[in-house]
């Protein structure tokens, strides 16, 4: 999506260690109407799936997950991060490890908000190894519910993340696709995608 | 706000200990049209104030606040969880008790977001003793920023939150207030508002 990917030119911030800063738009300070064209492009790739509802994580997510969500007419469900798995058994919970804060914690969605009718959309700000997505995922499986596909803002495509899920068969519909970055000239390679 | 009360009424749940769910439209599930209306709503109400900045907390005011951020064409900066203060002087930071989760925990903004000249509107989805509002009204003092108001989706009124901030002379629109509630019956007692 050029959109965005001009905005990530303009805006972003490379650091060393291959770290893409995107604070000032998309997950601290956050503008709103290029979530909108965001929302709009997504609902335009899954016009054929019959979603109706979308799944996010806390708390970058959910902004972006809440506008696109608009485009569907379909209510936004967000997993929760939880210090202990809750136990009383009306969540459904998966383990996700975090390679930013170098820890893992649990997520948790009520079961009374997905189940087996579920026909869901994951949206979430970036993808890079693909643990938060994996979790829901895994959350998605739980709940008897079927995944149509995955929406990212911006992924990181020299990890492993969307290469694994595209491996295992889900659609994932990065809008924009980072192949490298350079700290030293603030460069960004983005990969080339078809306009469908 | 009649459209979120009867909301409350209908898909609230009481329970005992003046607790009241909202998890399936507001805080875990989030129906968006809702939020539109009441994005709207608080537009109507602030449209005489000079607000160029949208502040809230992770997570659950997030999705409110990016869709009512739509109605003011504002970008929403929100204040992040933090298990330690970030010490290179680069954020704001206030401490915030949680009496839900009985702890006390930091949250932070970066200076780059919010400075002298933002006027600001805080957006929640709850207020009850106030203490998440006030942390975030700290953070406005610190970066020198006007706070023109605060936008809440529920408000407890038989909690000191909201008395307190409008002894301190801020400007709370709160959308539905809940004078009482009865775990027994399921019973909820509004707040009688006058329609402005």
């Amino acid at each position: 999506m050029k959109l965005l990917e001009e905005r990530i030119r303009r805006d972003g911030i490379v650091k060393e260690g291959n770290v893409l800063k995107v604070d000032s738009f998309l997950n601290h300070q956050m503008d709103t109407t290029l979530f909108n064209e965001m929302g709009k492009e997504w609902a335009r790739l899954f016009k054929d799936a019959p979603i109706n509802k979308i799944l996010t994580i806390e708390a970058s997510g959910i902004g972006i997950a809440c506008i696109a969500a608009q485009h569907f007419g379909v209510p936004v469900v967000f997993a929760k991060k939880s210090q202990s798995i809750n136990l009383d058994g009306e969540m459904y919970a998966a383990q996700i490890e975090s390679f930013t804060h170098k820890k893992v914690y649990n997520v948790i969605v009520s079961q009374k908000f997905l189940g087996p009718d579920d026909h869901v959309l994951i949206i979430d700000d970036f993808l890079a190894n693909g643990c938060a997505v994996m979790g829901l995922i895994e959350i998605i499986k739980e709940a008897g519910a079927t995944l149509e596909g995955v929406g990212i803002a911006v992924e990181k495509g020299f990890q492993k993340g969307g290469r694994e899920l595209r491996d295992m068969g889900v659609r994932v519909e990065s809008l924009a696709i980072v192949d490298g970055m350079d700290a030293s000239t603030g460069s960004i390679t983005f990969r080339p995608q078809q306009v469908r």
